[in-house]
């Protein structure tokens, strides 16, 4: 397939795998949604699917492919999970050792690649409903405790945006008809009530004082699985590099609920 | 505990462990989330919780058991899986080969079991839109087919309502907000366009001719994951047997989205 045929999420997947595209996702094949990897061996799927069973808000898992298989092939039946993703950070024994542009020399016949919904999907909805995405956003760890299972346990990881009264309530209007992609904030107001570290954030620059009319709003973040599979130690885990994710053909209206 | 502190899911369950009730859960504890049983070795447990999240409007899984333990903490903590729905289906090789009150006997240290979200659950939430529940309604087998997960497969099986044009619509909006418990229809009109074989009900009476002004709606129904345990002819599969789901603690409301 080529050119005019090629939906757009095709066409940059295209661009990432020929290696022209490296930098972030965000921005990316506006209106299909993207997705936060996680790919590990079979030995370790169970306790990880029953994880973000347990932790759904956190972890809503669109796709699980079949050991072995690198391509997800409900959610972009084209794509090849090695190669596709503009840059995966490689984790030994639980510490991030290096990011990589694909990769094949590590795929193993065991692994299956876990394909999470990614807060980036939503974005399009926000924007149409007039809440800014692109400032005032961190990633930010809390003292929220999730819900273990076998190794995978940790804190929830939120995304924190800075909105006026008026788009809290629309932003949760919104994300509320999003159910298996976060769904509705999980917290408003004050940061301390969920520990939520301000002076270290995940991603986003440093947090300024919170401005006066302003309320910070949370939404459970994708990057927790990825923390409690960091927490589990595996030899080998694989994931997306921070905004760096996946991109799928599906619509990020599929996601909608009535 | 005893008396008037218990909520009516754990009076109920009380009366069950007792002996003391032993037909359906249709009707019991009104407002609790009643759930379907799949219990099975912690070897298959991967590729059951797989096909579920493949096949999530059929089989909304509510919480999934630790290795061994007969406690589902979340959603009914002071319950016993061994000994509270009031009877279980025991399958050996995927043929049914008797039912039990109790299963403390056939316990084993790597059951793990699997609460997934029950239609029973949301006969409420449509009463109380003026939909009927207790009448009109079947189970039937399909040809739509679901999406397999190791040895986990099969067609689809459905609930049929019988509703007038009006019904039809408020049981699709009120059903449209409880997404993790199967959700809106899959079909509504012609039976034959899903293969629904009206011949050989699974559950329900003998389907007469439709009358003139009713639609048959159609909603993916708890049984499929049964069916899909029962074709994978596990030496020993424990269900709960049709009609006597497990009564969770569980509020039917707290499912329902925005």
């Amino acid at each position: 397939m080529t050119g005019p045929d090629l939906l757009e999420s095709q066409r940059v997947r295209q661009e990432i795998r020929a290696g022209r595209i490296t930098g972030t996702s965000r921005g990316l094949a506006h209106g299909f949604v993207q997705c936060n990897l996680a790919i590990l061996p079979k030995s370790h799927a169970f306790d990880f699917l029953l994880y973000c069973q347990r932790n759904q808000r956190a972890c809503p898992v669109l796709e699980v492919t079949d050991a072995g298989s690198p391509v997800p092939k409900k959610l972009a039946p084209t794509a090849d999970l090695r190669t596709d993703c503009a840059r995966y950070s490689i984790y030994r024994d639980g510490i991030r050792t290096e990011d990589r542009t694909d990769i094949a020399e590590l795929w193993q016949d065991d692994f299956v690649t876990f394909l999470i919904g990614s807060g980036i999907s939503i974005d399009g909805a926000l924007e149409n409903a007039g809440v800014p995405t692109h400032k005032d956003r961190w990633v930010l760890q809390t003292t929220l405790p999730t819900e273990p299972a076998g190794p995978f346990r940790g804190d929830m990881i939120v995304t924190m945006r800075w909105l006026t009264a008026q788009q809290a309530l629309t932003a949760t209007q919104v994300t509320s008809r999003f159910p298996f992609n976060h769904g509705a904030p999980i917290h408003l107001g004050d940061p301390a009530a969920i520990g939520a570290d301000l002076k270290a954030p995940l991603f986003g620059g440093p947090v300024p004082p919170i401005p006066d009319g302003i309320v910070p709003v949370f939404w459970a973040c994708g990057v927790t699985p990825q923390s409690a599979a960091t927490n589990a130690k595996l030899p080998l885990f694989i994931a997306h590099a921070p905004a760096h994710s996946f991109i799928t053909d599906l619509p990020a209206q599929a996601l909608m609920s009535a």
